[in-house]
């Protein structure tokens, strides 16, 4: 079966010169299309794949059992732990599938480049998992039209993203974190966020701004820092944070990497955690119930949110539309001993 | 070119039937070696690789341009950052040469299954890097007889593998490390290594009776731990070694994962890092530097050496052998705040 997941379920599959003879174009051209060439005319290439969305296209040579026994994990960068909970998760499903993972790292970059899209359009995979990373919408063409079918895990910056996608309730996240801290008495509460253009982080900026304005607490420009997901980010922002007139008592730190940052500019300006400062992270990875002292922070299920990524691409695979398309698995607040009552 | 690197270059490649006929089995057995079968019985397994060794085998359908474009990337487990700086080294190799990464995990076993194997020879890779995890001889002819090279990086256990391999100086980390504590006034300098089957971990804990040794130091049979590479387990060997009636100065432990173990035992004990207690890591994962305080530790390169076997089974796959089938990168001693005089 080659008709796409999306298509039109009364139509039948087309061959390349019908998809051709239809769309007014050569067969080469439906052919550079379907092999994902970039020397295509935007136009031709929309018509053609509209063609191929509507019909699915019925490929001349089928290979023996369909697309190979490969899953595509594509992350915009492999940095740390994160990756290792999210590749843990994909190969747990990989393996149950008998499936082998391909794992690409864009070095940073947002949007897979063109050589990226060939290869994988070239090894057939039976689906692509997307971390951080988000396909153009010629990509998501060129993907559709060929029947493989995309999940993001995560979404980072596009809200209004057609794929489907997994991801964690951020916002519920931002909201438990700060009212734990303001639940033990802080009332001057920092947070160092993402970058702007990551709605997860948004959405926990804004759980911790729910969270003071229920508290009666008007929130505090000056302890509202945008960081980018770093370490050294996190230890300047709290630095600079520790060097303000009326310092905050707590710093929700946006993750765990960030968090980090803080137990150092803590520990430079001689404040002890969580007597004279406390803290609160946001992801939970592993190193987080190993730091001195422990951290308390917000759990985020990646190896499940990746595991369900992986499981709804495989249903996508088998013609299943998935009834969620946008799942979201829920946080948890996990305390520690990075937090205590200001004063301590 | 389906002859093997290793076969003899005067040798023509046979087909099944020409294997079958002098091996004197039936075309199906040469069938079932080939495609990694289990049901084959050891000895016939064993003649048939030979003539496939010594000959190659001639493919009777052969896919367009040899093996498929994939590198085999496998480990024992994938746990911590030391995983992705693996990853990343090989992601390096393998975009300069178009290669998509495949990456497996053998949940803790030491040895693939035999339908990791089969799955591995159904895709035909161009080789496979094996981290931590060791074939069986079996598993080694399989891929040897397919003419696929693979490579070994920080080979664990296996001291006579046959295979090449990328490691780094373990020995001379040990040393350097114990040296440097000796060398700001450390006597009593407890060690805590990782499990015995570790050659890796066998050669740190021998530069560390050696640099005792040369300074005239008789090891104390009570500061030696044998441990697990766990922070777990460091923490517990940590809380043993600091209830000693002589307690050390200063611990070296084999990995930093069981250095921040020593971290939490010596915060649970009240004793200040450097000052009460220097603290000696091993690998210098990234995580290393943002420790509070920054952790000494020496540095294992791990994303060259996974690059470097990236390198060599390339070389392998196209038929050059290595000169150096046995490389050892150079580790390097980083020096940061954890570790001062006793009595600091």
């Amino acid at each position: 079966m080659s008709s796409t997941a999306a298509g039109d379920p009364r139509a039948e599959p087309l061959t390349s010169a019908e998809i051709a003879e239809r769309a007014g174009v050569s067969v080469s051209t439906v052919s550079k299309v379907i092999n994902g060439r970039s020397d295509v005319a935007p136009d031709t290439r929309a018509r053609v794949e509209e063609f191929i969305r509507r019909h699915g296209h019925l490929r001349q040579k089928r290979r023996a059992g369909g697309p190979a026994p490969l899953l595509e994990l594509v992350f915009r960068q492999t940095r740390d732990a994160y990756a290792i909970e999210v590749i843990n998760g994909v190969q747990r499903v990989a393996r149950e599938h008998r499936l082998a993972v391909v794992l690409s790292e864009l070095q940073g970059r947002h949007t897979p480049d063109q050589g990226w899209v060939e290869q994988v359009l070239a090894r057939r995979p039976t689906g692509v998992i997307s971390v951080f990373a988000v396909l153009t919408d010629a990509q998501s063409g060129q993907l559709r039209s060929r029947g493989i079918p995309f999940v993001l895990v995560d979404p980072g910056g596009e809200p209004a993203h057609a794929a489907p996608s997994v991801g964690a309730t951020n916002w519920g996240g931002g909201l438990s974190a700060t009212r734990h801290l303001l639940g033990i008495g802080h009332r001057r509460v920092a947070v160092i966020t993402g970058p702007d253009r990551s709605m997860a982080s948004r959405a926990r900026l804004d759980g911790y701004r729910t969270a003071l304005d229920t508290a009666g607490i008007a929130a505090d420009p000056a302890l509202i820092r945008t960081g980018d997901f770093t370490t050294e980010g996190g230890l300047a922002h709290a630095r600079a944070l520790l060097r303000l007139p009326e310092p905050p008592t707590a710093v929700f730190a946006c993750n765990d990497a960030q968090a980090l940052g803080v137990y150092l500019a803590a520990a430079e300006a001689g404040l002890r955690i969580p007597d004279e400062l406390s803290v609160v992270g946001f992801d939970d990875l592993p190193p987080a119930q190993w730091t001195v002292p422990p951290l308390t922070t917000v759990r985020q299920p990646l190896t499940e949110m990746a595991a369900t990524a992986a499981t709804m691409v495989l249903a996508l695979a088998g013609g299943r539309v998935p009834a969620q398309p946008r799942v979201e698995l829920a946080t948890e607040l996990v305390v520690r001993a990075s937090t205590a009552p200001p004063g301590g």
